[in-house]
Parts: structure tokens; sequence; C-alpha cells
């Protein structure tokens, strides 16, 4: 067979289960902000049939003989080729895909579907005792998917790897120690400020109506094309992807408080922008396809903090603001708002904590799932684990399980190895940042005429075209010329909060 | 092999293949409602990458052996047992897929996907040479179609049973011609008649967002449930089914006419009616799914006209429609609404016509399609020959084609044979109406008093659980005792507009 060919053949099998999966991503967004309650049941076994047509699309065999013949080929030869780096990349996810038995794979779907269900209902009740036993089936199905997916030094690193490939638990564990150590001087710092921010300004009445289209103005300001996608309302807030021409964002609206819908918005925008800025031509193939979560929630959290909890933002944005809801915030000024929407504050929930702690809560989680997965903390023990830590990291206790362990969804649908690509996202963000600003001059003058394309078009070109071309540590030193620290953001997060607070 | 296990495989694979037809109708609304403009190129692959995988499931050899094994077995024997009908009803869907050669199902896709661009396209240019030999290339697939799957009379009835199983052209010739020869002398009358209504009743102004409030009212009034089911916004109204608890209504609106948005919502919420009524038990079998696109169009017709457009309806409605649009309808009186809301007009437009004259407008298409299908009509000649009929049913002759012969979507779709089915449903639902207002004494008391429940169940009883049970003409003659016939459509047309335009 010639090598084109069998390449061609490669591609079209792949993209196949790329298209199966975003068959998946309608059914799971229509799930999660339109589907009717008792359309739930049927959904589950529509899902679960894309999922199943989608693995055995993978993993045939067909795939693996087409693998060897085009890595033997000069197609596989010029690294930073897209064929190369298709290759590669449909390699490692076929290898995976066949490693791990489809009996496992399907146990470890039923598990957390069914876990995902007992977790909510313990959150409600407070009972991480009925919750504790799934998490413990879910730790030892993980575990056996990392042994059969296999490692080098640790288990973790094998799961990890499904989300930030080539990222190990080693190096995260000294780069989390040393943010670790600069984050809680800051933010005791900050706790033992003399100035606060006003605490009314964001506690108004902001009509939901009016929130949803300052949001998607928001959303086509930073450069979200809205004739390749949408924002609907759902209540866990995510970003999907339906095909090239098609992005869904979605967010949740407090009629209360305009900052989580907004924020929601623009974080969601900016995961968005990342899928919009992918290469078309590329669509179902690696060098179409983001290239980890990390470097994904580099882009969401660039938008919603970078840029969209800075000064400069807000002179564009503020008087809109008030113009969206007359007489609403006519009494407050512009650097009485800013610093209200970065209150530093040590809190008990992740999703509400500010840039400071947020990393914190990371840390905590990221410390607890390896000791999970290693075996060195029982599911039983996560309670008073999870407390003594919380305690350490934050001095405070949680009143009870649902402010603590219980609050996050993601070990009950079997996401350990998850956690850490938020922060390495934050990470990312600062890092990408200060060397935006440094090629592009007067870029925060874009922003005060309410500007953003030329950050855009940076991104797209620097990141978002790139693909799978490199992994995710590779792309950050290529794009900044550093390794991966956490001094960009310390120092961002020192300066920023170190003016707000008058202090350091 | 087991005959019990045997059947269960075949249910299972069957199920299948409906469960792919399911996810086929979310990707479809999706893009009737939400869908971005970009989103169409690939919402196309991902349908025909579904349609594919469903035909395949469809036409796989191991159904037939399974279909071999159970046809022989004591299953098949009692002809209305729920796994009698099965049988029967998978063997004759499976030998229709199996007789059709994909490279033929495969060319009908793809020239009928692209045949209603071009019609779109010369409907708005009124250019109906531009469409002219798409219409050729699809009356010649389909002709291939029908030698395909075989037929004893005559091509047509090959196509029509797709749609009405045991349906035959001849006897539907019969039933339209006696029908024909009633209605027109009743819309000659109706046209010469003295009283006419009120004109300006309905163009006045009715907010989209009350509109959609009252049709959901409405809906729910008559039983649908909206735990179960939505209503949404599109440009093209229709029905759709997700799965056994999940069923989605559409309408549009017209913020100077309230009728298209609220009767379409009955409409639609009649198909949703039947597909809420079918077995959940049998979901994704034949005796779980609705028996023909006639027996469909019953239901939807029996609540949007003999139900939604009776005066008993509205002695329930009309205040509550006044209390909707606030001082909009304070000037209306009970009866002229009612009269206004039943106008009878010769008109162009199918989908816009008025329960006496629509019918007129479908035996039109079915005489010409099955010209069309015979070779007694060439695409060419079709404006001529559309304009002469028209005149001779309407005594009008359209302005252009696009008012004419290029109205509907339905060749371009290669929906060769649909047509006659909305017909086939006003006569059943005549007949149905009958015979519920027998079986449920003081059923338009109910009506008045804003109760359908009455109604509800007995469709739900009489039609909805018998899935396949029986064929449509065999449904209709159980559930009323007469056969299929044009009078008690009549007797309810001559009634109703006698007394509304005082005449006969």
């Amino acid at each position: 067979m010639d090598q084109r060919a069998a390449y061609d053949e490669l591609i079209r099998r792949f993209q196949e289960t790329r298209f199966l999966e975003s068959i998946g991503s309608v059914l799971g967004w229509d799930e999660r902000t339109y589907m009717p309650a008792k359309g739930a049941a049927h959904r589950a076994e529509q899902m679960a049939l894309v999922a199943r047509l989608g693995h055995e699309s993978l993993t045939n065999p067909r795939l693996g003989e087409l693998l060897k013949e085009v890595e033997a080929s000069p197609l596989a030869k010029n690294t930073e080729s897209a064929e190369a780096v298709n290759i590669r990349e449909i390699r490692r996810l076929y290898d995976i895909a066949v490693k791990v038995p489809g009996a496992l794979v399907e146990e470890i779907a039923r598990t957390t579907t069914r876990a995902q269900g007992v977790w909510q209902e313990a959150r409600k009740k407070n009972d991480f005792a009925a919750f504790a036993p799934w998490l413990d089936k879910i730790v030892g199905l993980k575990r056996q998917e990392a042994e059969a997916i296999g490692y080098k030094d640790s288990p973790y690193d094998a799961l990890l790897d499904l989300y930030e490939p080539g990222a190990k638990a080693a190096e995260i564990t000294r780069l989390f120690a040393d943010l670790r150590k600069d984050l809680v001087p800051l933010v005791g710092a900050i706790a033992e400020a003399k100035t606060k921010p006003r605490g009314d300004i964001l506690n108004r009445e902001f009509a939901v109506d009016r929130q949803h289209l300052l949001g998607q103005s928001a959303a086509a300001a930073i450069g979200f094309d809205f004739a390749a996608g949408r924002l609907d309302t759902t209540a866990h807030p995510f970003c999907t992807t339906f095909g090239p021409g098609d992005i869904r964002l979605t967010t949740r609206y407090n009629p209360r408080d305009f900052t989580p819908g907004f924020f929601g918005t623009l974080h969601e925008a900016g995961h968005g922008l990342y899928e919009q800025g992918l290469d078309p031509a590329h669509f179902g193939t690696p060098m179409g396809m983001a290239v980890s979560l990390g470097i994904h929630e580099s882009q969401s959290r660039l938008w919603e903090n970078q840029v969209g909890r800075g000064r400069p933002f807000w002179e564009h944005f503020f008087p809109r603001l008030q113009q969206s809801f007359p007489g609403t915030l006519d009494d407050v000024g512009l650097n009485d708002f800013v610093f209200a929407i970065n209150k530093v504050e040590r809190s008990y929930i992740r999703v509400e904590a500010d840039e400071v702690t947020y990393n914190l809560h990371i840390i905590l989680r990221f410390e607890m799932e390896q000791d999970l997965i290693r075996g060195n903390l029982k599911p039983n023990d996560v309670p008073r684990a999870w407390n003594e830590k919380f305690k350490a990291f934050f001095d405070l206790v949680p009143a009870n399980d649902a402010h603590g362990c219980l609050q996050d969804i993601h070990w009950s649908m079997g996401g350990l190895g998850y956690f850490p690509t938020y922060t390495l996202g934050n990470l990312y963000a600062a890092q990408f940042m200060d060397k935006a600003r440094e090629d592009l001059p007067g870029l925060e003058d874009d922003f005060r005429r309410g500007q953003f394309a030329r950050l855009k078009t940076w991104l797209n070109e620097k990141i978002h075209r790139q693909g799978h071309k490199h992994r995710p540590r590779d792309l950050g030193l290529k794009v900044t010329g550093q390794p991966l620290s956490h001094q960009p953001l310390m120092s961002y997060l020192r300066k920023k909060y170190g003016a707000l607070y008058g202090i350091g």
C-alpha cells in the first residue's frame, strides 16, 4: 500500500473517532442545557452507545496496522510536520485505548456514572459515608487503569498524562511547593491589610436577561465569533466543541451578583477562543486539537483574570456595565469597583475562590489524590485528612464535608489527575501574558479602548494554531523562551494585589 | 440457539438502529433550533456518519439470520403478540434496507441534500429552470428505489408504503376523487356566502414571549408532559423524538398574528402526544413506534383543528388569550373570534390553507407526483401542469412558481409519496373524533371547562399504545368500526362551516 494512502486512511479512521466524540458533545451539551428531566435515562443510553462506537473505532486493529506502516515511512521523519505530529499523537491515543481492557473501560464508565448521582446526594445531605465506598471503588479502578497504561515513577503519572501529556507528578510537586511557599505569606499579608474593598457593590439587583446580553457582548468583544458558537445557561458552566464552526459556551446567572455570570462567560469564552482558533483544516486530527487541559485552562484564566479582572479592561467596560443596569451602580467609582471584583479572602469553596487563594485549593487536592492513588490515604480517612490540610493551608476548618471534601464532582467522575491542570493553567497564563506584553507594546492601551484583537491574534498564532505540534511544556518554552515557573504568576499577583491592598 | 435468545438479540440489534436514529434526531433538532450558521458543514458530516452507522446496523446479515430463526419459531405465531408484531415489522424494514443498494441510498442522500439548497435558492429567485434538472434526477432515483423495493401495481405504491405501510395509490385515488367531488361545491358555496369573518381581529400586536407562554400552557392543558419534552422556536416547525421521556416540539411566531404560533404549537403537540403515548417499555421496537405518517397526522390535525379550532375549546381559552395580551382583544366577542380563526379562502400556499381548502392542495400534489413517477409528466413541464391543475381546482393561477410548484420542500428531499398522508390524517382525524364523541358523551363540555384528559386517554389507549400492532387502515377500522371514508370529514366540514357561513 502506498504510504500516503495508508496515512489518509489512518486520518479518516481517526477522524471518525473524533466525529463520534463530537456527536457525544452535542448529546452532553443538550443534557446540561435543555433536556427535560425524564429524558435522562435514554440520554445515558445514547451517550453509552456513542462512547462504545468511538472506543471500537479507536481500537480497531486496522489502526495499528496503518500506524506501523506510516511510522516506518518518511512521513514520520520530519517531526514538526503535520503528518509526523498526527502519527505520533494517534499512536499515543491508540496505545492508551488498546492497553486499557474494554471491560475496565466499561466498569469505570458504569461506576462513575452511578457515583456522580451518589456524590450529588451525599453532598446535599453532607453524608461522606455514603460516598466513601464509591470513592474507594473508583480509586481502585483508576489504579488498575494506571497499571494497564504503564508508568515509570508513579501510577499517578499515567493518569496525569491523560490530561497533560508528558507531565510528571514529581516536577509538578516541586513547582507547586515553590508556589505554595510564596503564596502563603501573600495571603497572610492581604488578610492583615487595613484597606478592604467595599462589600456592598456587587450584591445588588442585576436582571438576568441583561447579564446575558452584557456577557455576550464581552465575549464578542474579546473575539469570540457568535456565528460559530453560542452562549447558553446551565448549572455547572462548561465549553464544548461540536465542530470547527460550532463552539458552545455556557454560564449561570445570579440575579443578586453579576460576577459569576460575567466572569464565567469570559472564562468559557477563553476556552472557546482556543477552540475557534484551532486550524479547521486539521479538525479531527491531533494537529487541530487542543494540546492539554493545562494549556486550555491558561487561555480561560488569561481572559477571565489577567485581562478581565484588570483595571484597563474595566476602563472600557465599566461605563457599559453601568448602562446595562441603569441606576444600579451610579454611586460606584471605577477604583472601588475594580477593588471589589478582586477581593481576596480565605474561603472554603474552590470555584468561588479568588485568584490568589485559588491555587492553594488545587495544591491541597493534588496532594490528596496522589496519596489516594499511592494507597497512603484510605477513602474513609479523606474527611479528616482534608480538614487537617485545610487548617494548615487556610487556617480554617470546614464546618461540614459539603463545604470540604465533598464539594467537587471530579473524583466521582473518575477525574483523578485533573486538578493540577487548573494551576498549571494559571502559571502558563501569567507566563504567556508577560510575553504578550513584551511582544505587543501598548497592549493595555488596547484594552482601555476595548480592543483585544492584537492579543487574540497573538494567542491564535503562538498557541491555538500549533495544535499538538509540541508537548505542552515545550510549547510553553517555545512561546515564552522560559521554562514553566511559579515566578511570573507570583510577580503578577504581588504587583496587582500589593497595589490594591496597599502592601509590599 | 434458543428462540428467546435469538429474539432478544434481534430486538437488541434493532434497537441499536433506532438509538442511532434518535441520536440523529438530537443532531437534527439542534441544527434547526440553536446551531450557529458556521456549524452547518460539520453537522452534515455528523448526521451522515450516524445515518451510515444506522444503515450498516440495520443491514447487518446477522439480522437476517435471526429473523429466519424467530420467524420459524412459535414466537411469530400469535400475530397480535408484541413478539410477532416486532418480528413482522423488523422483517419489513430489514427487507427494504437490504433491497435498496447502498450506492443508491448514498446517491439519493447526496442528491437530495444538494437539491434542497438548490430548491431554496430557486424558490427565492422564482427560478424553476434551476431546480428542474434536480427534480428530474430525484424522480429517476426514486423510480430506481421503487424498482429495487418492488411493487405489484404501481411503482408509486413502493414509495407510498415507506410512509403509510400497506396503502395503495389506487384506493387513495378513489378516496380522494370522492373527497374532491364533495369539497369543490362546499368551497364554492363558502366563496359566495354573504357572511364573512372580520379581517382585522388577528392582525394586531402579540408579544412573542407571551405567545410562547400561551402556547406552552395550551399544550400542557391538552396533556403534553413538559417534564418529558420542550417547546422551542424554529423556521419550519416540527416534532421530534429523542427518547421515551424526551419529545421536542417546535413552533414559530409572528408578532403581528398569534395564530401560526398557537395552532402550530397545538399541531406539534398533537404529534407529541402520540409520541409520549407510545409504550415506553417497547421503545426502539415496532410495538413502541408510531404506525404511519397518516395516523401521526391524524393526531396533530385532531388537536389543531377538530379540537383547537372549535368553539368549545375557545369558550375556555378565549378569556385566557385576552388576558395574555391585555387590551389587544377587548373589543372582540367570542363568536367573531371563532369565525375569524376559521376563515375559508382559496389561496396559493398549502401551509397557510384553511381546513376546507387544504385537502385540494394535497390532491393536486398527489396527482402530480404520480404522473412524475409514472413518467407521464416531465419535470420541465411541472410549472405548466401545476398552473393548469391549480386553475381547475381553485379557479386561480399562481403569479409565479414560488407561489406555485416551488413552494414545498418535499420533492427536493426525495419525499415523493409523502403528501397524501396529510389528507389521510385529516380523514382519520374526523373519523376518530366521531367515534370519540360517541364513546365519551359530553366530550365538548369537557373542552368548555378546559378538560382534555378523557380524549387524550382515549387516544392513548385506542391508538398510541397499539404501536405497530395493526396496519394503519386496520387500526382505523378497529378503532372506529368503519372503513376509511371521506364522509366523516365532509360531514364535519359541512356542519361547522355551514353554521359559520350561514349556508347549506
